[in-house]
C-alpha cells in the first residue's frame, strides 16, 4: 500500500544524532557523538529517595491526571531558580513545565509560526530545534557564527531580507554544537535588532548551569523589558535527561497558547517525574550538585583539549568552551569530512559531522562536534588518539 | 505588545474539560465531568515496588536519554498484550510508545494530514482528539452516531463529499463521550468503506480493557489485512493516567514518520515511567488487576444507572454502557442545556455539556456526559439526586 504522508513530514528524516545514538549501543564504541550528560551526574540516591517518598505520601497526586501547565509547586520552584540564577521572568511572564526543553522549542515555534514563516537560526545549530521548526513547515534561514556569537551584520541582513521572520532561535551560552558563548555586547545587539524588526527571540539555555570557566553573562531574557523573549530550559543536564522535564518562561499571551498546544500533544508531562524535579530543587543541595557536575565537565573538557593540543595535526582548529558539553573542531578547508567521519567510526570513535547541524542540510561542513561529558577519561585519551591518527590519514 | 499568534493556534481554546478539571480542585464539587480513572484503580504498592527496584538495579537506563521508539522491552510487552487481548498487529506493523494515547492521536494526524485535509470523526467525539486535529489545521467532518455506532450511510456520504479526507477517527469500543459500542457489522462496513475510499482508519481503544458487560467484539485493527488501520491505546485507564504512557501500532511506513514527528516533540517518553509500565505487564497479575477495575466500574456504572432510573424525570434518555468510563444523557429536544449545566455546577455537580464534544463547536447539543469512575459511591447517589432536581427545575 502506498501511504500519502503529509507534505511537512514526507521529507523529514530522523535526527542524525538519534540515529548515531542507536549505533552507540555497541559498548566498544567511543561515544564522542552523543549529547548525553555523564551518568555520574545523576543523583541516583536522591532520586530513589524522592521517588519512594512521593509514592508513599502522595501516590494519587503522582498517578492521576494533572493540569497541562505543570505541577504547581514545580512551576514555582523553576521560576524561583531561573530568577535567582539567570534573572529570568518579569511581571507579565509565566513559567510552564514541558516534556523536555525539546517540547518547549517545538511549542514556541508552533505558537508563533505559520507554514512558510521564517525562523532565523544560528548556523550551525541544535539539530533537535532545527527539525522541530522544519516539522512545522517553517523555512530556516541560517546566520553564521563568530567566536563571540552570531554575526550581527549578517543577522540584520537576514531580518531585512525575510519579512516573514517570526523567531530568532539562539543558544547564547555554551552553544550546541559550536561550544562558544555569545558576548554581552552581541546579546544586547541581538535584543535591539529583534525589537527593531518586531521578531521574537527564542532563547535556549539548557547548559547555562554548567559554566566551568570564565565569567557569568546575563541571559538575553534578563534584558527583556519589552516582552519579546521566549526562554526555554531543562532538567536534562543537571538532574536526568531520561525524565524529559523542561520549561518555558514567556509573556502570558504566548504561554496561554503554548498550554493549548501542549494539551493536544501530551495533556501534561508525567507527574511523578515533575514531582521528583520539584524535590530536587527544594529538598536537595541543588547548587552543590551542580557544582560537582561543573567540576567533572571542567576536568573532562580540559583532558580532551590537552590531548587534542598534544596530538591533533597542525591546521585543525577547535573551540575552547567555558561550559556545556561540546567542542567544535574544524579541519583545513577542503578536507574530506565524510571520509574522516566514516574512518573514525570504523576505528571505533563516533563523532557527528557538521553537516548535521546546518540549516541547509545539503551544505557542506569542514567541522565536526565532539562531546566530552559521555565518555570516560580513559575513552577520551584513547579516542582522541584514534582521531589524531585518522586526521593524519585523511589529510595525509 | 501585540503578539502575532500562528493562524492554526490563534483560535484554539483550552479543552473545556481540562478547564472544568481545574474547577474540580474544589473538594466539595461532585466530579461527574472528569475522565479520570478511579484513584482506587492505581496499583500503588506495585508501582512503588517497581520504581524502587528499577532505580536500585537499572538507574542509568532509567535516567539517561533513550530512543524515540520507546523502551524496547515495553514495546515488546505492549505488542504481545495487544495481540493477545485484541488480535492487534500483523506482519508489517510496528508498535511504538507515545506520551499517552493523546500523543499517538496527534502524531497520526500530523503524519497523514496536511493543513486543509479532512478528518472524518464520529459526532460527538473525544475532545482531546478533535483539538489535536484542529491544531494541525485539518477540517473536521462529523458523522452522527446511532446506538450501534457511526451512521454508515452518513459516513459514505461524507467520504463521497470530501475527497481530501485522509483519516476516519473512531472510538469503536465504549465510546467517549457517548458510552456506546460499535457493532461487529458496522466495524466491517467501516473497514470496507475506508478501503474503498483509500482513507486510513485511526482506531482509538483506550477503554478496550474495561468491558464489564456484554460480549467482546473484535477491534477493527484485528481485521486489518490491508494495512489501513492506525491503532492507539494507553496505560491511563489500567495503570496510571498521570504517567502519560500510550502506544501506537501501525504499518511500518506510518510508524517511521510518527517516530520522526515524536522526536521533535519530546525526544522520547520519560523512561522511568516506561520501565514501570513494562514491569506492570510482565511482572504483575495484569489480568487480575484489570478484572478488579472492571468489577469496580461495573458496580459504579450500575449504581449511577439505577439512581438515574429511579430519579430522573421522564423524557430524559441515556446510554447503558458495557464498559469504559462514560454515559451520555440526552434531555428532551429544546431543553436549555447551558442553563442546566450552569445550575448543576452552582449546586455542586460538574458535568460536561455535549457541545464540547461536537466537531462543529458552535452546534447546539441536547446531551451531556456523565463519568462514574471518578466519584465515590456516596457522591454518585448524592450527585444524581442533585441533577434530578435541576432537571425538573430546568424542564419545569
Amino acid at each position: 500500500m502506498e501511504y500519502r504522508i503529509s507534505a511537512k513530514m514526507k521529507d523529514m528524516k530522523p535526527s542524525a544524532i538519534r540515529e548515531i545514538f542507536k549505533s552507540l549501543s555497541d559498548p566498544n564504541m567511543i561515544a564522542f557523538a552523543a549529547g548525553n550528560p555523564s551518568p555520574e551526574s545523576f543523583p541516583v540516591d536522591a532520586i530513589r529517595r524522592f521517588s519512594a517518598d512521593i509514592l508513599q505520601n502522595q501516590p494519587i497526586t503522582a498517578l492521576q491526571y494533572s493540569i497541562t501547565e505543570g505541577y504547581p509547586p514545580l512551576r514555582e520552584a523553576v521560576a524561583a531558580r531561573q530568577k535567582k540564577r539567570f534573572n529570568v521572568g518579569r511581571e507579565g511572564d509565566l513559567t510552564i513545565i514541558t516534556s523536555g526543553g525539546q517540547q518547549a522549542l517545538e511549542l514556541a515555534c508552533k505558537v508563533m509560526c505559520d507554514e512558510g514563516d521564517v525562523v532565523i537560526c544560528e548556523n550551525p545549530s541544535f539539530i533537535g530545534a532545527l527539525n522541530a521548526f522544519r516539522s512545522l513547515g517553517t523555512k530556516l534561514v541560517g546566520v553564521g557564527l563568530e567566536d563571540d556569537g552570531i554575526n550581527i551584520q549578517a543577522l540584520e541582513e537576514a531580518l531585512d531580507a525575510n519579512p516573514r521572520a517570526k523567531l530568532i532561535y539562539l543558544i547564547p551560552t555554551f552553544h550546541n554544537p559550536a561550544g562558544i558563548t555569545m558576548s554581552l555586547e552581541k546579546r544586547r545587539a541581538v535584543y535591539e535588532l529583534a525589537y527593531k524588526y518586531g521578531v521574537l527571540i527564542l532563547e535556549d539555555n539548557p547548559y547555562g548551569e554548567l559554566r566551568f570557566a570564565g565569567e557569568e553573562l546575563p541571559t538575553i531574557k534578563s534584558m527583556d523589558e519589552r516582552g519579546i523573549v521566549i526562554y526555554c530550559g531543562s532538567f536534562s543536564k543537571i538532574l536526568s535527561a531520561g525524565m524529559r522535564v523542561g520549561f518555558m518562561c514567556a509573556p502570558e499571551a504566548v504561554i496561554q497558547k503554548a498550554v493549548v498546544a501542549k494539551q493536544v500533544e501530551d495533556v501534561h508531562t508525567g507527574i511523578l517525574l515533575q514531582m521528583i524535579c520539584e524535590r530536587f530543587l527544594t529538598d536537595f543541595d541543588t547548587d552543590g550538585h551542580v557544582e560537582k557536575i561543573r567540576d567533572m565537565y571542567r576536568r573532562k573538557c580540559s583532558l580532551m583539549l590537552s590531548e587534542m593540543d598534544k596530538h591533533f595535526p597542525p591546521g585543525v582548529t577547535y573551540t575552547r568552551p567555558e561550559g556545556g558539553l561540546f567542542l567544535w573542531c574544524t579541519l583545513p578547508a577542503g578536507s574530506d569530512m565524510p571520509a574522516f567521519v566514516a574512518q573514525a567510526l570504523k576505528k571505533g570513535v563516533a563523532v557527528v559531522p557538521g553537516t548535521a547541524f546546518n540549516c541547509d542540510e545539503s551544505a557542506p561542513s569542514d567541522s565536526f562536534r565532539l562531546n566530552y561529558s559521555t565518555p570516560s577519561d580513559e575513552q577520551i585519551v584513547r579516542g582522541i588518539g584514534i582521531l589524531s591518527g585518522v586526521l593524519r590519514d585523511v589529510n595525509g
